[in-house]
């Protein structure tokens, strides 16, 4: 497996474009075939969730994804339902294929009115522009932007066969089925079944276990789509891992491009009775507004990171707690050692290891809680002024 | 019922004083008889917790409060238990009760040893100040302040009999049992059994209720000791009242001073179909970090507030929502009625109205679910620069 350039256009048959103007963006991608999707947990289910959801069902197949920025069209009412159909429409009509073969996603504000209007002026020109390479990929990806400061995409090749993935998000993360919109291609032709229980697992796996402030969207979607147009053969063991990662990858981006981040946290939990349980301690930690502004002010107070633990909900023993943070790099710092804190004891050097790590862009800490083998990592961000100021002027 | 002043010391029999030194605080309390308390669910326990706890299983009586700031004496290993217990001696010696007599509680930097030399120091002046007065309780108060901005206590009088509280905490407040420190005192005469029955319902409606950060302490305590020194009979139902009042008030100061805060977030859910419901829509709003960055920038960004109910697991109908906005004038501002946004048809005064109750310092947002008849109010605070800022540097 290696990575390769051109987000879902590195997959056979995909096409995108997209075009932004002020608030308002649209993208389109087209390829596809057999498919199927993750949906926000949320009650409040944006329009577009609704109309993608129900296309899914009663076709099975996706051959077009329209995106637009600017309006979630979520709590829009029946109006916002109508919208979210009539996206489909303007694609499928253009591209000579069924209503429900086409899924519709959103991001932006909830409850403002979607501008068809827009979106219907501009749908042919990026119809017209629709191109099969890396360029195509990029201004797709833009195009559905908010807050993001960069385009999230990814893509990897297993033995010719490829898998290809692009994701938007930075705020009102915290997934827990989808996440906010992320759109994964592959050219295998993997039967519909496969292709779910591999898109469930991989987004336990990735989406699921990103945070940035804790708020489930109304609009989450991960969709998996498969032109099928590889003749290479692929264990769903194999197909599964790249997948994985794919989706692991986009779930970081959205992570270290976190609304007024500075950094990547990633939390590793070892040693948890159950897999549930590490989740937990994982997830609690990387969600505590504590840790994650002790983060950015590169803050040694570790006790903030067990106290998370503690009230995670996971079972594990005090006594046989061990905490050490590290940095992508080989050396890693000693906290906790089996209930005892041990960094004090190793002398200046690490004392100053441990500073320059919690100061770096991705920090990593690692908790075995000594009570089992089952294991989970999570990601987030550090918690900053910026932030703050992003969400507290977002609307106006 | 009228609110008096004293703290508790406006609670026949009690006296109390505390010192202040850099980092460091000792706060006393003596008087006491039957007592009760609900104690952090961390699983990270702190020394004192373990320790009073243990005081309350033998003896069921607390006569003298002991509290220091500056060390949370937690995750502090065997020498944690035997520094709380060495607090409880100091007290019991000088005042001639049982070591189980004396409750022990901390505040401050988790896994940093506690300083008891400096505590052994002081105790004894602070002995010889305790005072029957407001300055008495005001001086304990603000002794086990940390990043308090201001001393937290209140008191009522019913019919001659009174309950008089004190507390602390402005972060790493997301208390699931008791909180941060609280100490409640009455001079009613009651058995074990009703004061702990009235606790946990008080607990439950106010410090249960209440969010900074969504971090679980492990130093949670909350006290309730009763003197038995009023010859005043009265029913159950009226005590719990007034108990219920003193605990609800402590838990909005505590939030009023949440970290950072510049206002008071208070969240009424009605129409809920159980409790439970209710209780996880106002919390989930309480605790959205995109609902305290809209409050802070006075952002009319309504769409985060029904996204927030939408995960928090509640079950509610989106047609039969409701929302408004309020301070503590008579003029509310509806914005969601029975499903539909309502606002934008109300005219300018109206919107401007909703700006200006934004940008107060005691906002209210009223959510009817349309789906039962239970409801719950919970309280938080806005999420600020300061915030970051206090967070960034706790511990240098």
């Amino acid at each position: 497996m290696k990575t390769v350039s051109g987000g879902v256009c590195a997959v056979k048959g995909v096409r995108a474009f997209g075009l932004k103007e002020g608030k308002n963006g649209i993208a389109v991608i087209s390829g596809g075939g057999q498919a199927t999707g993750v949906f926000t947990r949320n009650k409040i289910v944006a329009a577009p969730v609704i109309v993608t959801r129900e296309h899914l069902e009663q076709s099975g197949q996706i051959y077009a994804v329209i995106s637009n920025s600017g309006s979630a069209n979520a709590y829009t009412g029946a109006q916002g339902i109508t919208n979210a159909r009539r996206m489909a429409w303007s694609l499928a009509e253009r591209l000579n294929i069924e209503n429900n073969q086409v899924a519709v996603a959103s991001t932006g504000v909830i409850g403002r009115p979607l501008n068809f209007k827009w979106i219907a002026t501009k749908v042919g020109e990026v119809i017209t522009n629709l191109r099969h390479d890396e360029e195509g990929n990029l201004r797709a990806a833009e195009a559905i932007m908010t807050t993001d400061t960069s385009p999230k995409y990814v893509a990897v090749d297993i033995n010719g066969l490829r898998i290809g993935g692009m994701a938007k998000g930075a705020g009102m993360i915290e997934p827990n089925m989808g996440t906010m919109l992320a759109f994964m291609y592959t050219d295998a032709l993997l039967p519909s079944e496969i292709l779910r229980k591999c898109l469930k697992r991989a987004v336990d796996k990735s989406f699921n276990m990103v945070t940035v402030d804790g708020d489930t969207s109304t609009n989450d979607m991960a969709l998996l789509i498969a032109t099928g147009k590889s003749q290479v053969d692929i264990s769903v063991a194999k197909f599964q891992k790249g997948l994985n990662f794919v989706c692991i990858e986009l779930a970081k981006m959205m992570a270290m491009d976190g609304e007024g981040a500075t950094k990547l946290i990633e939390v590793r939990i070892t040693g948890a009775v159950s897999q549930k349980d590490a989740v937990r301690a994982a997830k609690a930690v990387v969600r505590s507004l504590l840790v994650k502004t002790a983060l950015f002010g590169a803050d040694p107070n570790w006790g903030r990171i067990i106290a998370a633990v503690g009230y995670s909900g996971a079972n594990f023993n005090p006594d046989l707690l061990s905490l050490a943070i590290s940095d992508r790099s080989e050396e890693v710092a000693n906290i906790i050692s089996s209930g005892v804190e041990v960094l004090s004891t190793k002398g200046e050097r690490m004392v100053r290891k441990t500073s320059e790590i919690m100061r770096g862009n991705y920090v990593i800490i690692t908790i075995n809680l000594g009570a089992g083998i089952k294991h989970a990592v999570a990601w987030g961000c550090d918690l900053t002024y910026d932030y703050v100021r992003i969400n507290a002027e977002y609307t106006t």
